[in-house]
């Protein structure tokens, strides 16, 4: 097999992938031969390039310090693979990554699961590879260990990307869903719902055009910032699939608590707003990909909040609400609205929004 | 939602999964939202249990001690879900946990990433599920972090999994597939090919009926007692896609060498022989999932060998060559045949058996 390198640009960067001859992805490329072993040479080890990755093991192998560690998985089936702010390659080291940052962890090592569609053109994989090298350095995080398959034509709608990752968390951090304080302030980074709205209107779904990107990120160094800011962070997530309101209820019951939210700060891009009108959404529903909630303290509320604004992905933080009361049987959030009356926030119930991330 | 439990026999044992009311997966369960809980809660939690899962957060969180660390993924896309000796489940985390085991590393924790397709039968995910446990439990592994997505039907071949994992290396311990040693034995832990020839047969692909079992096994605790016998290893692998062919040209590649195998002495089922003589395939490029090459310094050969058969996992094991000499410039696998001839023994080129893991 011959080889050819293909410049691309993508994103406004230019970036050289040597590209294997055949220019689509075959069933050859999952036999775990010598086809295999080219993709992984000439699409994989270049972007992902490491010493840990370059033994060319069954495993990567790196030192850990002793303490807690956290290792999260997230696997994402979008369609489109592309969309604006992002694509699937974005997302998937994101969403490892922010998992891990939630916790209060340091993302270090990432393993990567490829399942390729038969046909998949090699300039596709060749650009989601090239946003997952550039989240990954970003975010600073290394693939240490990775999987091929593929399947026929038909199946896997291009590509499925399954991410797993670990990091370390420090001595004296304890972070979780199950530490939500009465008194604690409730806030959300940014705007409410772009990531959902945006995946939609990609699929042309919406029937109008809207300026509105995905906010995919790693938060991991606004979240190190943040935590450098106040020990008295309690509960970090990140609201993705069933968006805010499925997120601030799995909090509200492992905690044990009610949440209550203000309807009128809740943070919307112009876009998200007018798309939930037309469509009847409740944006507390809709999908982000960079966006956490965070329970903070009341007295250090201003301080992780100034933090964050500082930041180029908290730079639209505000606080949304607060935990008022224990509330041992099963926790609940509710919603002051706009008229001064209080409504229950469900859990996003059924299917809305598929194949969102 | 109300919820039911259903028991069911599967592999001669009757276990109760807990069930949502809805008997197949619909696009709700990858919503993120309340039937997503639903299923975790109801599916994954009882069987996967344990105190990390069930602290419900986005990350696993556990322990470590200093040392080195080794970290693995393998995605799963066979088809048929179920095959003669296992199927997807148990290759899923039999992949991780002996691609650990290999670099003499002792598997720990594990996540799982389920893409689910629209429409499959609960049952069926029940099934799978309690192949994993079976096996996670055998093999010592705890399921620390999961996630689930759902695609329209059609997608996904009803289910594909990607398992990752981690594990640590006792101080010491260096096994690589960089360390191929001249002398060495090399060792197989028994029958070649099996697993593919399976698979093969239980699509109905062979014409004939053949009596075999795939070979898919953990193979952890086998080489823990391999270690023990010896601090000679020099490298492990095991020859799953590509076969016994690929993974040898990999290891010669890796340390430079020269590595001969009798052809006579090479283990076959004898389905596995007449198929690939009615078939005209080379049993070396067959995949295995539960098999292991070792190279040992010669010395210690028949201690592990004797170690290996004392194994249930073993019992067939044999002295199939040796490494012959330095090869810098790239490495080769050679086979002295029958007739006391030498051929090149090559990588797999193209695809053979699609989908076989």
């Amino acid at each position: 097999m011959t080889e050819k390198t293909n410049s691309y640009d993508f994103e406004g960067a230019t970036c050289a992938v040597p590209l294997v001859h055949d220019e689509k992805i075959v069933m050859g490329h999952g036999s775990g031969g010598r086809m295999s072993l080219d993709l992984i040479r000439n699409a994989f080890y270049p972007s992902f390039k490491n010493d840990i990755l370059g033994a060319g093991d069954d495993a990567g192998v790196f030192d850990v310090a002793q303490g807690r560690m956290a290792m999260s998985t997230d696997g994402h089936v979008v369609a489109p693979l592309f969309f604006p702010g992002g694509d699937i390659g974005s997302l998937a080291v994101c969403g490892t990554v922010n998992d891990l940052a939630v916790m209060g962890a340091v993302p270090r090592y990432i393993t990567v699961g490829f399942v390729l569609e038969e046909g998949l053109p090699m300039q596709t994989l060749a650009k989601v590879i090239d946003s997952m090298k550039r989240v990954a350095a970003e975010s600073g995080v290394q693939v240490v260990a990775g999987d091929t398959k593929v399947v026929q034509k038909g199946n896997a709608d291009g590509l499925y990307i399954t991410v797993a990752g670990v990091g370390m968390i420090p001595a004296g951090v304890n972070i979780s869903g199950n530490n939500a304080q009465v008194g604690d302030a409730v806030i959300v980074s940014g705007t409410i719902g772009d990531h959902g709205i945006a995946v939609l209107a990609a699929r042309g779904d919406l029937g109008v055009e809207v300026d509105l990107e995905s906010d995919v990120a790693p938060l991991n160094g606004m979240i190190a910032e943040m935590m450098q800011a106040s020990n008295q962070i309690h509960v970090m997530r990140d609201p993705t699939r069933g968006g805010v309101a499925t997120t601030l209820n799995e909090i509200a019951g492992q905690s044990g608590v009610t949440i209550e939210l203000d309807q009128e700060a809740l943070p919307y891009h112009p876009a998200v707003q007018g798309a939930c009108e037309i469509l009847g959404f409740d944006g507390l529903n809709i999908a982000n990909e960079g966006k956490i909630l965070t329970f903070v303290a009341q007295e250090d509320a201003e301080k992780v909040l100034a933090t964050m604004r500082a930041h180029e992905y908290g730079k639209d933080a505000t606080i949304i609400g607060r935990v008022t009361e224990k509330n041992e049987k099963g926790g609940r959030v509710v919603l002051k609205t706009l008229l001064g009356t209080h409504r229950i926030v469900e859990m996003l119930r059924g299917e809305m929004l598929p194949r969102i991330c």
